[in-house]
């Protein structure tokens, strides 16, 4: 099966929103072993996209398009397929039912034009949206097929992932399967990984072996292509041993959607152990982090942001002279941060961020250069020093994820 | 003139690279007063290259290429195109100059493939790679004119600035200047702000008016195309003002890359104000929002993250019995949190956060049921009762852009 994928919008042509639907669809049809052969953009002009939807017809099975579902005026999308395919729009009940609801809870009112988002093709399936207002739609035409959804990357990916890929799964079921594996590392950089595999990847054919490098993470996506899943999973086992007798050491998980504080939160759960956090440089990222967890208050309780050393002596009881002595980007400051947290909060884990974000200098030192240490009930407390690069973003989110991993290593005894 | 941009590349339709090239081109050009009809991305695939070109050729007066220019057999774009127009490659002496040196001090050997990078359309305008080692080229044909650039961002995006983009100017310089402001708006829904413009947006042909959509706020770009700027300012703030008497309640501030913690965060510097926080649901976000900001040290000396119940009465100082009495979600614990962490941290502002992200209720209140106060030094604390929508992490977002909301009005005495 061939597709492609059309992105409609005129923000996309002005520069001011860059494409990443068209990657993620990408990734997930590669994953149903459909093949795009095509990303187009083009404005909220009809005539352009009726012109593309007659050359789309003439070259690809199955036709993507997002974006352009909104209550506005230029919102046309719907209104172009449904003329281009020859079929009315008919009102959604699910879908209208889900915006009277959301109308209701809210502070906005409802308009008039809102109505047009709840609109399907007749005798389309209509795909709801769990995150948004603007229902999407499968439309099985005569040659071709359609998938409508919105734009949104936080209404999209949900509808896509709960709601099409099942549905072309059931629809288009191909004889072949492809059967992914994601393995995930953390610690370990693309470039260095990939030279350690080298020799399986030059020689991959099945499975087939993707890299592919996330901020502060790689992960790897083993591909068997196969004729039923018992063979599909011999093959991925013997090629998942064969990475980690390589790099075994960096590895933290598995999944597409998996992420290190799910499996450092889960290791917390699992052997009811509790954090808390004093944080400078992060200014709170690292408990944020946590926070987008559901469920995470069965092990975090809250913690400290210690911005100023003001805050680091009065929120934490550290000692002003301890301050002024080792300075607050110091392995002394991250330790007492530390271990007054633990005291403080009484848990069993308590981790301290401090150092430098960037741009400026700070006490004499060069931004990326960050303290993290790891109080510990009853135990030693392991201090770090770091030095990340790129830029201040970067650096503390390069402070976030090594403050979860030496939680997870020290969970698993393997600091 | 009108444009378009073609990426080539497998790796793009794959999904293993985000086409940033098309975003950052759109920009440009939208500078220069060229507007940009079409982004295609294509694979590695002479054929399909070569149909798109014709395509092109009937709907384009100016083709920018990116990709391809690799040494490796699959990089095909400068072939491709030499054929298309009908002219031989030829070797660029300055491109050569440049490989050669690269290579005299470099570890890695030469390949003979690598000569590939430095041929050229003859006839056409050499662009050289100050990063990279493939040379671009402007190639003006009888009616269709073509830019060919590097793949890697690193590469395409000094030789557009540095080199493309100068002689675009000079080789079509236009007479019309498109000049943009954009207004940025927080409270109102893009669906009722198009509603309060309707009439003016219906109407709008210069200056053009284009409303966005970002999580929890609308943006609006009015582009004026006009033969100077000072005409083009005259219709803009003709614009705006009109604008400005319908939705001007909801303005927070201009341009592309600010934001509402920006502003926030500018404001409190002018005033000489501090702020601290004591967040539940939010878990840090609102903090770590504010830490995004260089130097926001000044104004913002740390805070509290107070998850469960007990931290928000050891951290904070609270009385358990109040929180027993009514609840955590609760108007009252929302402005115990507050003002107990302004009196801890000795600020000007505090703000505080307690309600229920989601998935699950929380003491008998719906996800998205979320409290904010803010305490102020000297005067009454003010205390909202919110009913955010979506998910969890769209809840906790809305929360935070809610709270620098409050900050911001309280300090332009807005509230």
């Amino acid at each position: 099966m061939k597709a492609e994928i059309i992105a409609v919008g005129t923000e996309l042509l002005m520069g001011q929103v860059v494409n990443t639907n068209a990657t993620f669809l990408s990734e997930q049809l590669a994953d149903l072993g459909i093949e795009v052969y095509y990303h187009t953009v083009v404005g909220d002009n009809p005539k352009r996209l009726e012109e593309l939807l007659q050359l789309a017809d003439t070259r690809s099975d199955l036709i993507i398009l997002g974006g352009g579902l909104g209550p506005t005026d230029d919102d046309l999308t719907k209104n172009v397929l449904a003329d281009h395919v020859g079929v009315p729009l008919v009102q959604d009940a699910e879908g209208y039912a889900h915006m009277m609801t959301f109308f209701k809870n809210r502070q906005h009112p409802m308009t008039p034009n809102n109505l047009r988002q709840v609109e399907t093709l007749k005798d389309g399936i209509p795909l709801q949206n769990r995150t948004g207002l603007a229902i999407g739609c499968l439309y099985k035409g005569k040659k071709n097929n359609y998938i409508l959804l919105p734009g949104p990357p936080s209404e999209l990916r949900p509808m896509f992932l709960e709601q099409a890929k099942p549905l072309l799964q059931k629809e288009f079921p191909t004889q072949e399967v492809l059967t992914s594996r994601v393995l995930r590392f953390y610690g370990i950089g693309e470039s260095l990984l990939v030279t350690e595999l080298a020799e399986m990847i030059k020689n991959q054919s099945n499975p087939t072996i993707a890299p592919y490098a996330k901020p502060n993470e790689v992960t790897l996506r083993i591909t068997a292509n196969t004729m039923d899943d018992t063979s599909a999973t011999v093959l991925l086992d013997q090629a998942e041993a064969e990475i980690m007798a390589k790099v075994g050491e960096y590895f933290y998980g598995y999944g597409d959607t998996n992420s290190l504080e799910e499996v450092t939160v889960d290791l917390l759960k699992q052997h009811h152990l509790t954090v808390t956090a004093a944080e400078s440089l992060t200014a709170g990222e690292f408990q944020a982090t946590l926070g987008q967890i559901p469920g995470v208050s069965e092990v975090f309780p809250g913690g400290f942001v210690t911005y100023s050393k003001a805050t680091k002596a009065a929120f934490l009881d550290i000692d002003p002279a301890l301050l002024d002595t080792y300075g607050v980007v110091s392995q002394e400051c991250a330790q007492a941060m530390a271990e007054h947290a633990l005291a403080k909060a009484g848990t069993d884990f308590a981790v301290s961020f401090t150092g430098v974000a960037g741009p400026d200098e700070l006490e004499g030192k060069i931004p990326g250069t960050v303290y993290i240490a790891l109080a510990r009930k009853g135990k030693e407390t392991i201090v770090t020093e770091n030095h990340f690069s790129r830029d201040r973003s970067y650096v503390r989110h390069s402070a976030v994820m090594k403050g979860l991993d030496l939680i997870r290593r020290a969970i698993l005894n393997k600091n």
